[in-house]
């Protein structure tokens, strides 16, 4: 194991990026955004980074994507899935004491049907789940609807849980400025000729070593309108050179962005 | 010309959506929501509706995109390409009167250059640029970063125009409840099975075909974690039969979303 400098979070403390990041042994340093997160990592050698890249409900982040078709020193070493839990955490034990509730307005809106049921049909909206927890942390008539892991931090009792929806899952990366060759899966960004089946001629090199494809996205190349870069996730490693150069024949920007496996 | 009984547009009033709307002859009315101008268009028989589908440095409108997929009976019948061009407008013609600034903060970030210059680093932020609009044409002291359209629409005087970025470029869809099979181009959404090469046999068709696809996305099925919807267009119409079935053949769900041309 390396002496890491830092994992830098996407903050604030208690949020679901930190809770990602505490399976790590190391100094956990928040951070306000996912682009400084970026440049932290880049600017420290023996740092990680801790961010979400892909929320099963929402989609892709685009802010992780289009940060890693930038920095060209930063690859991927490991992915975390977490299941996104809500819970309805408070100072006090009583539901009958809460008088506010805070809440992210899309937690709010997983939780809605739950929440309504104990009579509570308004919020106070804040920018996390996390800022819900502080809050309440601050005030004993209030409650937030934040994780269990944001509950614990701010020291709330948890009232209610199971607010969240089944399939709410978020996939975060961590990210480094070592390159792997080796893990369960691997990473590719890359734009292609503007040409009939540039796309597809790409997909015949996969297809033809029997790689599956476990993600793809596309994302605009901000410099010239309606063109795009590629974003694709395959079930394998990047050890294999020929099969690299095949795919560098039919792409015009190839960008490695290394292999990983997940922790669990 | 059918008789219309309205078109929906993503409003506030002055919006982006309402000045590409505006093209179109007829009854324009604003809705709160995107979700919201889908329902209208599937409740009122001939109507249509004007929304956003993509950004050229943002990307895809992702509550489009999934209306799109959960409503069977809407159609695109039209695109719309419009410049995105960021204007200073005020009720005052001088600049040295404007004390606030009002402006969404998408819109400050890329008129910050050009808005530092004249000495202001400070704004209020609105939901929209034309509720900045709005704003300012009820304050005599402030100005506004909003559109040209939005300006008119409000009474404003433009100080400074120029203040987006060159390459910021929206596309908006004309929708209907009536299917097209001949245009310049078509949308189709698709889900394939999960097995490696789905997506490459998809592909291959239009390859086959020689058909160029223009842009491709995929977003999550919230159903299922991890699985994608495709959303596809190409260059060339639905009315070939054969090609559809070979498309249907190596999909799981095809949805054909219409032909359509750009309303210039």
């Amino acid at each position: 194991m390396v002496d890491l400098n830092g994992i830098y979070y996407l903050g604030p403390e208690g949020s679901f990026s930190h809770e990602a990041a505490s399976l790590i042994n190391g100094k956990l340093i928040g951070e306000v955004t996912i682009s400084s997160v970026f440049k932290r990592v880049s600017e420290n050698k023996n740092s990680l980074g801790v961010i979400p890249i892909e929320n099963s409900l929402e989609g892709p982040v685009n802010e992780t994507l289009d940060n890693l078709y930038n920095y060209d020193d930063i690859y991927i070493i490991n992915e975390i899935e977490r299941k996104i839990e809500l819970v309805l955490a408070s100072k006090t034990t009583l539901t009958n004491n809460i008088k506010r509730l805070y809440s992210h307005p899309y937690a709010f809106s997983e939780a809605r049907d739950k929440i309504e049921k104990i009579g509570f049909n308004e919020y106070i909206p804040v920018e996390s789940t996390s800022k819900a927890a502080l809050m309440a942390s601050k005030d004993p008539e209030a409650a937030a609807i934040c994780s269990i892991f944001a509950a614990k931090l701010y020291n709330l009792n948890v009232l209610l849980t199971g607010l969240n929806s089944d399939n709410n899952y978020t996939r975060f990366i961590v990210i480094s400025k070592e390159k792997r060759i080796y893990g369960e899966k691997s990473m590719i960004l890359f734009t292609v000729p503007h040409k009939p089946g540039a796309l597809f001629k790409v997909l015949q090199v996969f297809y033809e070593y029997g790689i599956n494809i476990s993600m793809i996205y596309s994302r605009p190349l901000k410099s010239i309108p309606w063109q795009y870069y590629f974003y694709l996730e395959y079930e394998g490693d990047t050890a294999n050179v020929e099969f690299i150069e095949k795919l560098r024949k039919v792409t015009y920007v190839l960008k490695i962005k290394g292999s990983f496996s997940k922790i669990r």
